[in-house]
């Protein structure tokens, strides 16, 4: 179903209804542009921290418009074995209106712009027709412009005119303006002199209307384009002060828009899926709730405040939604069984009606209904319908894909990140003209290497084998044209530079100071309230560090290690850590989980 | 006519065919948005100078897209007497043409985006289907990419596998291509050897192509998604380069795109009419040229450079379009006798479809005929039509109307700007809850006044009688709330600011130091090119001064001064300026040229 600022409020009921009866939700989000900074790969470096990698999309992505939600709900029917679904499409447009409201500016990338062209994207729809919006700090303030108008009026403009210096003094009325006045006294006299007539039409008029309002005591004002000024007794009064709230009221709903969908999904506490998911989120609050927060972890309170993390689970892949769906119809997986529900436009799968966010937001649904039901044929004996409220799937909840790193599958919305060893990583630096095969004929000695770019002069590359990292360093010692160095020491400078920053004058180096302490009270703070890890308070706001004391033979095989130390102090704690936090096994138990969504074993086939 | 990128092609020569036979064009340009800084208010201060209104449209109107471009031709048929218009309204959009191609991020800002959805603007044909373009830099790199394509290729890929490390080894071959890369060599070798087949297709590979080149030495190759090798003799090898080379073209032209029209227009050196044009010839210069120079008088070499100085004269009006097209029909003005050229459609200038860029560029074509005309009418004999060569028109070239701008009616491309006296003008700052109801009270006592926001806290304060300026400064000694201080004081102390930035670090400091110098070389230089006031060399970087010894009798009735002195050395070197370069008689005619334009006197009704 389409839904556009004309047929929304009409709507909204529909909505809510949705939500409310489901079993689980999936959104889709089209936005405006990606990047508007790095290139694509270089927002999405294959050894990105998820704190990196949310700073990047945090700078780099937040300035574009999600101009299409796509929502669709899906509701179990336990006697006809199937989902009923109900799909939303919403366009979405900050549309001012008032003088006084926020006049949104967002970006455009023109690659993506070409792209959703492309898709036969409707944008006159979006501009023309868009819900409004506000997050919740353009709410509370347009709430209170109403209550200080209501109040004002309430105050027979007892405040409006008074200027601050001349506290108690009525107020001057400049010459040009003075016969229009008198004027309109004497028609106020006359209205409340004479019993027959009502009420009073005033001439437009230019100036303030505060000294009109001076004038009046027990008359009532409608300010519209013109003024009206009728007589009225208590009862009347009262009953339009209603009207007036509840138009007031009406208004503020109007200008909060879409945003009530998104309160009313935080709020449902319902499952909700989504295809790569962290953009999504993030600009999901970003856009109807408030600014990013400055860091990850604050991100991850926010998350949990806004009652959004109960409620996020994810589908992960990085190959395209379109072929995922197509993927998951064949063996070992079975097509789920899905309907539209009455009333509502079902989607045809077979025509691709991809990059609309409602189709987007359907696929994403059945592609989890197909993978919920895989997880149910583990079970003796199989289980044919595995729903979203199952033991089986809550592993998966709260972890957000991250598209492109190699190491760490996801961002943890409920506790500390997954640390990987990085100890077959170097970081190269080189000149600007080099291409990707410069650094495979550079590493040609150490048979497989992957490349990731960072910028136009470094990248890191991995080897296959950790013990030639070392060998590469020393060879490069004398190169003057390029520079390697391991990962741990490229971490290292990174953070010394940071530190150097910091020293650049004293008072921004006490200010910096203050914020460290800052940072770590609020750290402690959060360890009561969501259990992070020890580990990451101990660390303070160095969010990775690698040490140099660390033994290479520790976890070997393990991938998913979680944190790094550089002591045998701190590798005694860390083992306790992860005794309690992400035992070995749970961890592999994630990478299996993450296995089966990111890639289909091609012996599947 | 509406021109898209489908029919751009095809309907260039006849764009270029209007442009050269025309009398003169009228251009209109349709934006994203306006300011993504401070309101417009504040982004149009009543007391801007040019180079403050300059700077402040560079900073906050510049990331908008100019996505709508109208063009509108005139050209007189003596014998009819009358013009013959064709109007053209082009869509452009940056759509990237190739993966190498700039991904142009442009903003938009939501309340121009919904004035234009209002008025029934096609978004999507300018996402789907606008015209692209390149600048001058882009348009330079592109050729460059073709050039180097063309050299590797003619050189058989002696450059494109080496490596800065390898300078002459061959290329080492990775395990895993090395049995594709076999089999190529050997479907070559049968290739050579076979008389009869005259081309190999080769299956898609992923890896790099240089492996393959570097192998051949007399095939020829045709890079597109799948590799065909085909043997050519010499004479088929040169044609088919030829071909190759012509399909470059092609696609450089195809990318220069709309750009083309900009440079047939500044290149044709006709006279170019438009309305409230700063703007407009900012955003023409920034988006097809080159990113806007750092000052004013940069700016003013620019649109020399780009012959556009020598074509820009201005329609000035402060009130709408619209307004004015209509007050021109009206006596003492008479309507223009305009039809459209056969084949083009006509504007129905009764039904209005303002806001579409070729509309609004017929419209002001229209207006500058009437008022063109009417200055016919002080000759004597009285003359009927006004051609746009005339010399009674010249006196307007060159001008750009500053908006909302009280004493300083335009911006002077030619020449330096005139430098009115404000020693009338009051600078107050006062806390954010102030209202200009709160200016008229503090200043009740001074008449009538005129208000001009800069920001939140502060604003200008004109009033009727300089005599009173330092009266309101005196009795405001001991405010608390608020602060007044003359013009003079402000520009002064603006001024110590900047200075005193600039001592921030010493380093920094003798930057600044030499860029000064630099400045002030670039100015004398200046001088002969372009005879700038030696005033504006004399006061160096500082584009504002106002003088503390100056004679408030000199000029007094005269608000056209040229420059302000701080003593009576410069007061000399002042006058002898003005006799120069705006005498006070010129500059009067210039005022009288301006009320004409800018406000038809209500007596004329």
């Amino acid at each position: 179903m389409e839904v556009i600022r004309s047929n929304f409020k009409d709507n909204l009921n529909k909505v809510y209804e949705a939500i409310e009866e489901s079993d689980f939700l999936a959104i889709d989000g089209e936005f405006s542009g990606i990047s508007d900074g790095p290139s694509v790969s270089a927002l999405t470096n294959g050894f990105d921290t998820p704190e990196e990698r949310y700073q990047k999309l945090k700078k780099h992505s937040m300035d574009f418009l999600l101009f299409q939600f796509g929502l669709c709900t899906f509701k179990y029917d336990d006697a006809e074995e199937k989902y009923i679904m109900k799909s939303f499409n919403f366009y979405i447009f900050p549309k001012p209106f008032n003088r006084n409201s926020p006049d949104v500016k967002f970006v455009c990338q023109s690659s993506s712009i070409d792209f959703l062209a492309n898709q036969g994207f409707d944008f006159n729809k979006v501009f023309r027709n868009g819900i409004p919006y506000l997050n919740q700090e353009e709410e509370r303030q347009l709430r209170e412009q109403y209550d200080e108008k209501r109040s004002q009026a309430n105050g027979a403009g007892s405040l409006s005119y008074l200027s601050p210096s001349s506290a108690k003094c009525p107020v001057t009325i400049p010459d040009d303006q003075k016969k229009f006045i008198e004027k309109v006294v004497e028609q106020i006299e006359d209205l409340l002199k004479n019993e027959e007539s009502e009420s009073l039409e005033l001439e437009p008029c230019t100036g303030s209307v505060s000294e009109i309002t001076y004038l009046l005591k027990n008359v009532f004002i409608l300010k519209e384009r013109y003024i009206v000024i009728s007589k009225v007794d208590e009862e009347e009064r009262k009953r339009r002060e209603q009207q007036k709230q509840a138009k007031e009221q009406e208004e503020l709903n109007d200008a909060v828009g879409f945003s009530r969908v998104v309160h009313a999904i935080a709020n449902s506490g319902k499952l909700v899926i989504g295809h790569n998911m962290l953009l999504d989120v993030m600009h999901t609050i970003h856009q109807f709730y408030c600014p990013l927060p400055d860091d990850l972890s604050e991100f991850k309170e926010v998350t949990s405040c806004y009652s959004f993390s109960k409620l996020i689970p994810f589908i992960i892949n990085n190959t395209s939604l379109a072929e995922l769906e197509k993927r998951l119809k064949e063996v070992p997986f079975s097509p789920p069984k899905v309907e539209s529900a009455e009333g509502f436009p079902s989607y045809d799968t077979a025509s691709e009606q991809l990059h609309e966010a409602g189709y987007d937001a359907y696929i994403t649904g059945l592609c989890f209904i197909s993978m919920a039901n895989f997880l149910g044929s583990f079970l003796s004996p199989r289980k044919n319908h595995v729903s979203a409220r199952s033991k089986l799937v809550e592993p998966f909840f709260n972890k957000l894909f991250l598209m492109r790193v190699m190491d760490i599958p996801y961002l943890n919305l409920e506790g500390p990140d997954l640390q990987p060893k990085r100890d077959h990583v170097l970081h190269v630096s080189f000149p600007k003209e080099w291409k990707t095969s410069d650094l495979y004929q550079l590493f040609s000695a150490f048979g497989n290497i992957q490349v990731s770019w960072i910028d136009d002069t470094s990248a890191f590359v991995s080897l296959s084998q950790p013990e030639q990292v070392q060998i590469a360093v020393n060879t490069s010692r004398y190169a003057e044209s390029y520079r390697i160095q391991t990962y741990a020491e490229y971490v290292e400078k990174k953070h010394e530079e940071k530190q150097a920053k910091r020293k650049c004058t004293e008072d921004s180096w006490k200010e910096m100071e203050r914020k460290r302490l800052k940072t770590h009270f609020t750290g402690t703070s959060t360890v009561g309230k969501r259990s992070m890890s020890p580990i990451e308070e101990e660390t303070g706001s160095d969010d990775m560090e690698e040490g140099e004391g660390q033994d290479p033979e520790n976890d070997q095989t393990d991938s998913c290690v979680e944190s790094l130390s550089d002591g045998k102090k701190r590798a005694k704690k860390l083992k306790k850590v992860k005794t309690e936090q992400a035992p070995a096994g749970k961890c592999s138990a994630y990478a299996h989980g993450f296995l089966f969504c990111l890639k289909v074993p091609s012996s599947w086939n």
